[in-house]
């Protein structure tokens, strides 16, 4: 892996902190963690109850509040279209989306690997701050621990997110039933394609770069218009599409069609699929989500998705037939049973 | 490492999963994963919430809520006197508490490591089940990934607190003055030379145990009998009590003193540190915290303290003179300045 590139623009200067890397001492909880976070964690992320330095922060809500959480252990740390900091915090924004909640406040734990260069370590940082301040979601408490070389892998980031719950949202998938509609709001299979393409071992040449990107503002829209005809939000990461549709008519106890020819992939992330001998239904997504609306709602559901995402597109139908099973129409006319994931396909991809 | 015995009294069977080791599969989001949740978690961890099963809880508060995070990597995972599962229950229960809040709620995400035995993974839940039981504090969300062997450490733990704020708590830093009183709710130093006692190439006979403990039922009892005159409260886990003592003095803009006679130490620990060349000030703790108290409640405080635990001591008092600064009165008449930990002391204790 070459030297990240700093890709954002820095609001403060990159901070001297004596080290080129990351040493067992920035996690003793002295004086080299405190500089750490005082030169540098704290000024870049900071925000008034971040500000504050205790052991955690003192947030208000009025209603009920979504608690999530997700730790994440993706490698390479960099990778085209985004680094582990920003699916750190455009995951945990999503989880909060996909429970029907208004993204509000984030915590962040690092886990790093002595020896990480301390360049790495700020352009994570850098892509942490950006994709927060982009969303209006800010980071209100954290941690750092530091494990020996060989004993992590570089990075990995606990996110855990705080929202409030939109007053119209009613999202449980028990409300789905039969005649009910199922839309995707983008393209599938970018993240893991873009990924997989910077493996060791697998390198290719591509223009695909994943869709890490946060979610609420098309889900909360869906809720503000269209209430508690929306049932079911969930974002295909880990397990693809295939195993997020296999959950729903689980815990639904519904059938589930969908039609290959109405799943939205681009051009390129379908060759890449074939040329890996992947089924882009298995393959992790980050910046998308699927959603089961009520029949009567559907084309308003599909015209909000289409005005955040032209390739939003509406994917299948829930039937009364062979409940808890997602039957897939091909192209050529034939049906086959989609099932779970089975075992790993893709490792390490979020 | 011997195989962990089973301490505590299942009340489940040990879970039949077909595997004797996790594997990269149990984090792919499929097949595995679910199975694992399914036959194993959730089952032992169950409670209304976790079982929605969603990607995320949903709770309800009233007022103003702290909210925490913290990752454990301690090793070795299981310990005399707890495991990796029981601290970070333990942990995030103690910095909801040392924000004078009522812990309500935790999240539990894991990074396991490849080849894990599943033996170890059940021990660690174990561990989690009944400390979040005894404490009242449900796990009501969680996320498991898995990391290929050599790229962790058997099992690495976020757990991330949210409760509500004890409605007389005003614990600020800055509220601290000269002539307020410091106390100690404990012996110091037995979590980290329990660590030490069985850190490979170190192992030495003892029968000091860590304690790992909740801390809230004390904290909320300070908070319900003094109210606001309990300023400060901090458990003083990385970087010991020398640490939280200069953090009180940074943020107070105070100065500190304390007496080496009246800080508590079981001869064994103090037995072990000599032999080991360890200030006691600077090991790691895990059950025990320092507060800061108005003078006139002193005696108060520490009663309510001698009620959980007899060691509980004053330790010291906030004084006018050398602000910032710590200073210690040996017991042999010198003063000397306690600075932060400055560089690692005991790496991987939490």
């Amino acid at each position: 892996m070459s030297t990240p590139k700093l890709s954002v623009q820095l609001n403060c200067p990159l901070p001297k902190l004596d080290f080129d890397v990351i040493t067992l001492g920035h996690g003793s909880g002295g004086v080299l963690t405190h500089r750490l976070l005082d030169t540098g964690v704290f000024s870049m992320l900071k925000n008034d109850l971040l500000n504050e330095q205790h052991d955690g922060a003192v947030v208000t809500f009025d209603g009920p509040v979504a608690f999530t959480t997700d730790s994440y252990v993706v490698t390479p740390i960099f990778f085209p279209g985004g680094n582990i900091g920003e699916l750190a915090v455009n995951g945990s924004i999503n989880d909060l989306a996909m429970c029907g909640a208004i993204p509000k406040y984030l915590s962040l734990s690092f886990i790093l690997e002595e020896g990480l260069r301390m360049d790495e370590f700020w352009e994570v940082l850098l892509g942490i701050k950006k994709t927060s301040e982009e969303a209006g979601v800010p980071i209100v408490t954290g941690d750092t621990k530091v494990v020996e070389r060989g004993k992590g892998d570089k990075v990995f980031i606990n996110t855990t997110g705080l929202g409030r719950i939109h007053p119209k949202a009613s999202i449980h998938a028990n409300r789905v039933k039969d005649g009910d509609v199922i839309l995707i709001s983008g393209t599938v299979a970018n993240h893991g394609v873009a990924i997989l393409s910077v493996r060791q071992g697998l390198e290719f040449e591509t223009t695909i770069t994943s869709d890490t990107r946060p979610l609420h503002q098309p889900v909360l829209k869906l809720l503000d218009e269209l209430g508690n005809a929306v049932k079911f939000l969930r974002d295909p990461t880990r397990g693809g599409v295939a195993t997020v549709l296999n959950e729903l008519a689980a815990q639904s106890g519904t059938g589930i069609e969908i039609f290959q020819r109405d799943i939205p992939i681009s051009e390129q992330v379908e060759g890449a699929c074939e040329m890996l001998g992947l089924d882009p239904l298995y393959v992790a997504n980050e910046g998308i989500f699927i959603t089961a609306v009520s029949p009567e709602k559907a084309d308003n559901a599909l015209n909000i998705l289409q005005s955040f995402d032209s390739a939003a597109a509406i994917l299948g139908r829930v039937v009364a037939e062979h409940p808890k099973q997602v039957i897939l129409h091909s192209r050529i006319g034939g049906r086959r049973i989609v099932s779970m994931l089975p075992g790993e396909q893709l490792p390490r991809i979020c």
